[in-house]
């Protein structure tokens, strides 16, 4: 599927896909995840995580959207380098430009590097995991239905996002937020505090799996992150070197294993 | 329904619902929106956009995640001031803290000042919407199963969110993105260059409607947000104070207008 600026929007991948009736290798597509620094007469203003598309729509939008950006001519030129993952943008030189415009939905990992390990380019990065836990898929398959169960009640009322941690058949932990980083903010936080180790559970998650909740899972040092949705292509790319196991769309009976299968016993 | 520190994270809220059967006024709930700031030796460090429950460890494990945490005994006190919405953490002395962390999750709204107007605590509000568009309400369910329809091939393999600029019956722009607020700023941004109007259109939008989605909504100067999802309570101040008419849970035959419902005609 190929986005109107020509970048590819997936990107191929085999998996292990797991149903009723049939468990095999597979060629999928995962997401693609990508960055975009946005700087404004030079100064670096934010770095947004985004889909490989129409970056100019986006960091022009952005600006608009802080009340940088008010009238068309406050606009003097847009630059867009995707080698770089950058978009350089000048205004009108009478334009007051404020200080204090927030940096937001940063990642720590810079996407636009271009190295084989992802994780080599993040400030102060997690080692590896490697933790010798192992989970039956059947026992996936029980923890993502009940974490749905549990926020069943909630969900009605607000759309939020829920994270667990589990250990073998067991949820240990449970949290919902209207934030889906907070949920495993709010695991780490207590984990953090009453000591529980995490080497041997599990995360299972409502939410998709991009970069940073990858990261997150990384320095909480849990081994398995189980996701009732889909993992990006820069998550998966961490979760190798920091040999995090990663199953997506975990729904009924179904489940695709993403990253570091050796964890799963089918 | 309580939170384990006795804080409600829904609030009661008069809508209308329509349905195949029915259009009538109920007493429904709506998911509570929340802020904390987060502060570390007397020094602000993010502010974070959450459900009001589990604070402390909501703070605790955003500093663990940051990496700023990494043992226990790095952590000296805790202390949650929930009036004003702030933690303040105060760490081992020798702890390193680097003055590179970023500010993460910020939204522009000051969600703790209890005044009545929450938008005059915007710094640079944007004025309330006073367009005269009004939309029929089955206008607006086409509308709702277009979005989906046009995103089913992409949310098969990625799981993004999608958000379209409409006119009447028309989807003009279609957006998808990983990022949730990103489709609202690519849309933000190509109507911006291309000098498109906003006040006769309306934003159909797969994601939940927090603060900062309306506020989005309202720098574009749209005076209509449908969303598939949930509003939040902060939201919906914000609307009521920009005048932008909110629906939400299109969903087939259903509906639920939340705000400003005089531009939905039944």
């Amino acid at each position: 599927m190929k986005s109107l600026n020509g970048e590819s929007l997936t990107t191929p991948r085999t998996i292990i896909k797991l149903d009723e009736n049939d468990c095999r290798e597979i060629e999928d597509v995962v997401v693609r995840e990508t960055t975009l620094t946005v700087n404004v007469n030079s100064k670096e203003m934010a770095t947004l995580v985004c889909s490989p598309r129409d970056q100019v729509y986006l960091a022009v939008g952005f600006l608009c959207a802080e009340g940088v950006l008010k009238r068309r001519e406050d606009l003097r030129t847009v630059n867009l380098d995707v080698e770089r993952g950058a978009a350089y943008i000048e205004t009108n030189p009478d334009l007051e430009l404020t200080d204090k415009l927030v940096v937001k939905r940063c990642i720590t990992p810079s996407a636009g590097c271009g190295g084989t390990s992802i994780s080599t380019t993040i400030p102060n990065p997690p080692p590896p995991i490697s933790s010798q836990l192992k989970v039956k898929a059947e026992t996936v398959l029980k923890l993502a239905a009940e974490l749905q169960q549990r926020s069943r009640l909630f969900k009605r009322t607000g759309g939020v996002h829920n994270a667990a941690l589990a250990q073998g058949e067991e949820i240990l932990i449970f949290q919902e937020d209207i934030g889906r980083h907070n949920t495993l903010d709010k695991i780490h936080g207590q984990c953090f505090l009453e000591e529980i180790p995490r080497d041997d559970k599990m995360i299972i998650f409502s939410g998709r799996i991009s970069s940073e909740i990858l990261l997150k899972t990384a320095r909480m040092r849990v081994p398995i992150l189980i996701s009732r949705s889909a993992p990006t292509d820069l998550a998966l790319k961490l979760a190798e070197d920091l040999q995090i196991t990663v199953l997506g769309f975990v729904r009924g009976k179904r489940l695709s294993i993403y990253a570091n299968k050796e964890r799963v016993i089918l």
